[in-house]
């Protein structure tokens, strides 16, 4: 079911990174490529940093997930457009997944647990930094959206499930991704911001 | 042989690193490194993923081709940008190697095959796509030349004939290697473009 | 002793990461990230091209810094603006014991000597650069300042005095971070400059 979801990230997040690569007008392989990096690259910067092999290396799956998500967005660019809510409730999903997955694995590697909620955080949002880096802009992370703080909120929620021996309940799985995936959408409903750090006094 | 084209190839692609750095008026020590970068930055990618040693950090000859090319490229850098034909067959040379050590070794190690073949892509072309965002441009590769699909489609003629039990032939790699060689060049001659993501209809 | 000057210079990075991203109008989550990736970048890039554990993963003290030195950042941003050159000191001493730390690192993994000068390079400003290219700027050590030479140029004192077979000596140790600090603050005060790749003749 994890594996499921997951899956379905790493399809809505191909379907980003494409439709940012042609909003910078690149071409068809420019765009596979961002889409590749986009939904792949945040679990490869966790894999990279605990010493492990790179997941997608061995996934045929995976990689025929982001092949699809990415030629759909091809193809159907212009209706995805007008359907920018729907596809928002699979990136969310998407994100929520990432998330946990990657706090799982830190913690299965005896990592801290404020790595562990790093790497979670990472494995979500680290993708499309490096989308928004190659398509030379300021990574949405960093001021227009709250995105990251979600996943760390959901991480430490699982985390501290874990630490009262719920770790290997289904329940808490579902729980920390709930929150995930309701603040994210709560944040973009109502437009939350982070303060700006001008903004401080 | 393979390894001479390997070196040859790491010159070219540090003259073309400089080249790129003197055109965002860059001192001399950010020439060196962003010569370094392109040259050594795809093959360093590729062995991050593949959990391997870096092969340059041990490799003296390498490194030296490298500050060779830079130097070369900086003192005579005038002279080079009339002799950019001459420079361009180096560079397809380069990429043509690159592609096919890093098939090769995608796998050595035991990789998918479509994972093999984007290793001798990434080998071939992340590179460069580091050197353009350190430049702060949208990587070349992904809107105006064609240089990843000569290496996406020569590293696959490689894979097939490897499962048709000719890995070990010499001639698998020349034909494999001239393909892309071929490819490339009349790519640049004819100005070949891939469709812009956009222009799907 | 050492292990202090190393937090003290992650502390000093997390600042620089956090008035860069206030520059940039980032927000406090953002500021947070960028200090974090300023000041354990360097030393992350330097652990993954030696296969070795990333240090900070495991490091609860290293972690504190980066968030103290965010935190102090972000609130008296406007105080250590006029701070600027206390500031400096510490980014300094910052930058020397990175590299020295880095080019200890690379002799105690059997590293060639020019490639344990560079891992000492990498660990002190690889994180700036990547700093840079997150906030869209060409990274400053390619362009603007006498950042890298120094901590190169120390580097090599340190690795010619362990050839001599003084690398267990405290004196090394010292003489080359007093070394780059020298250089360094000396190129602050005098704004020296490499030059241009186009102002070679």
């Amino acid at each position: 079911m994890l594996e499921l979801l997951d899956h379905i990230g790493l399809f809505a997040f191909a379907i980003s990174g494409v439709l940012t690569a042609a909003n910078r007008n690149l071409d068809i392989l420019g765009g596979y490529i961002i889409a590749f990096i986009t939904a792949l690259g945040g679990g490869t910067i966790r894999d990279l940093l605990l010493n492990v092999d790179i997941a997608w290396m061995t996934s045929f799956s995976q990689l025929l997930m982001v092949i699809a998500g990415a030629t759909v967005g091809i193809v159907f660019r212009k209706k995805l457009r007008s359907l920018r809510r729907t596809l928002s409730i699979f990136d969310t999903v998407g994100i929520s997944v990432f998330t946990i997955v990657g706090v799982q694995k830190g913690l299965s590697h005896e990592q801290l647990a404020i790595t562990a909620v790093f790497l979670g955080m990472i494995s979500a949002t680290f993708g499309g930094l490096i989308r928004d880096v190659l398509c030379n802009e300021i990574p949405l992370i960093f001021k227009k959206e709250v995105y990251a703080i979600p996943c760390l909120l959901g991480g430490a929620i699982y985390l501290l499930g874990d630490y009262l021996g719920l770790g290997d309940s289904a329940w808490l799985l579902w729980l920390s991704m709930l929150f995930i995936v309701t603040f994210r959408t709560l944040a973009v409903m109502f437009s939350w911001k982070l303060p700006l750090i001008n903004e401080i006094n």
